[in-house]
């Protein structure tokens, strides 16, 4: 089964995800700018979040991208971690409308812990339909950040118990570590793309 | 007429109405994690409903995948049903606020019943302009899980009448018979693909 | 230039449009069906408009299935369509609200008055691009619908000035005429891909 | 890596973008018309939103029109113009509601800049990836219209100080110098497409 598809409503449902947190930047009455600093909390928490499902859109481009088919269950391991996402518009909201209090804070963390779960599911999903995908495993299974971030959003939801803006600070700090660009995943792409054309333009 | 364009706007549209039925779940006043208890029902109903249209979608994805061309006749099955789909988050809505009562249990159960009809109606459709089309015709004369699922949704509706809980759980019911995985269309698909292919490179 | 990202943008939008609508169907208090009668101005509205954007989705996906490129000209036409389309959802809330009165009766019709002119616009700047491709010509010039929907959308504004209901049925009626298969559009189509595929394997 | 799905994921966002500004224009109680006209700075501002909105995926359409490949930066150098993008319905609702009174017209031209200043970041990253991209490289070092529209946003940021009107002219002015047809990319676009069907026809 061809996997554009499944891409095309992946990115539907991330374009819109990502787009409505900004329905929860709620007008405010009145033009003085002073109306605007009620809003920072919301509007730091739609910063973070539009990094985060940036990030999940970057990751799942990636993945996706190095593979060709997807089976039943992958549709399933897809729709489970949009599942997920779709949580994030509710618990950013929650957590800027409270002024980033402990317990939105560590609900935050709990539904992107559940993200990092889940994309690992779909992973793994990917790698069971590709076992002689060399790029995809390679890709996969060294991938530290994946599992890094799985403890450290646990690290984050207790951090939260503690002094919310230290659960916050640790979401930004898995955000900056997927941020910076990840060169391995992109050269072993390259290289299996010049190969493919070597191989296609050799027969 | 290409159907590419026709999977692109279901797309849309089903990614949509998966996306804004967490509007619903409304952000609760207060940071205490007890706020989060009034919102069970909804996010209950959530949860079914976006596995319904995942399901929707998903049946929606093999359907097409087994055809080539689609007729004016097909573009508006197909609208008939997104019409149908699209008022799942209303009706979710109105069962989640609602507690899972009578009226709403039924309501949700008459949607999905609608929708159901509104597949079989587009999936005939696809049959009459693929007369020749075995893979389609087998899998759909041979799909017992569309006409089960159109008895149990009248069965659930009257069981609304009597518990709306009972309802509920038909509901469930039917949603985890399609989650299980159907191997026949699958297979079928993969043997087409592979003779397909065998007829490519025979050429 | 290319057209398939115009049409993967138009669908795209076209996609929110006819979803959105249904957000306007506001979920109502009490379990009871009663609570559900004074929505049925609006569902009716919704019904009606989820048709016309169906109409234009599909007369959009034909006309641009007839043509190979687009210019800057073209681009921007097609952004007048979305705009005037856009506001469908605005003047079928108002409508459905006010329970057919004469003012946001007439000002539906004048938003499918504008929509109908867009259409011709857009469809001029095709021709104007494509000067010799006789089948969007041919389906264009003749296309006798179009400019009869523009005059009995007038006809509907005025009529909403004696009678709400009146101008309504107009509007009914417009839709009724499209929903009626166009054979002779999709005949040409036929024939032109016949042709083509009569070309490619006589190469 | 491909472009094509940077271009769909694109597409989305910009769709919802400029698809939910209308949910701003709220539907008015009562049926007479004098019920619209305190809508116009409302819509007054949807409609210079939605031809800005339109204005940058027209651009963006072209620009990646000329690339093939897009890299990780790129990727995030897309996902900050969207994001700046996606604030545009906040300050639309917000300086159409205030009746463009100092405060918000400047905010809505603060964002307008910040769009145009990622514009830039994204097209010098693009260029960073293909310097040998003679079309793109033409065609965006030559681009006047950015470096002017950047220069005229501060001016009108400026001008709402002293007063609002005309600081809303002046992105009105900005937005018609951008709506005036670029013939030379377009010429440039073609002249390439045509080297590359005489290419292609001449292997």
């Amino acid at each position: 089964m061809g996997k554009n598809r499944l891409e095309a409503f992946s990115d539907g449902v991330i374009a819109i995800i990502i787009t409505i947190m900004v329905l929860e930047l709620k007008v405010p009455h009145g033009a003085d700018f002073r109306v605007l600093l009620p809003l920072w909390p919301v509007f730091m928490s739609y910063v973070l979040s539009f990094i985060y499902v940036g990030i999940y859109w970057n990751n799942h481009h990636h993945m996706l991208h190095a593979v060709k088919e997807v089976s039943g269950g992958v549709l399933w391991a897809n729709l489970h971690l949009l599942f997920w996402l779709s949580l994030i518009p509710f618990v950013t909201a929650w957590m800027g409308e409270n002024h980033f209090e402990m317990g939105p804070t560590a609900a935050y963390g709990f539904v992107l812990f559940m993200c990092a779960i889940a994309y690992e599911v779909l992973a793994r999903g990917l790698i069971v339909n590709h076992p002689k995908n060399a790029t995809l495993a390679a890709a996969l299974v060294g991938d530290r950040k994946g599992k890094a971030s799985i403890a450290l959003y646990l690290v984050g939801i207790l951090a939260s118990w503690f002094a919310a803006w230290l659960g916050f600070l640790v979401y930004i700090g898995v955000a900056a570590m997927w941020l910076l660009p990840d060169r391995r995943i992109e050269e072993k792409v390259v290289e299996k793309a010049e190969q493919e054309e070597a191989q296609a333009s050799g027969k």
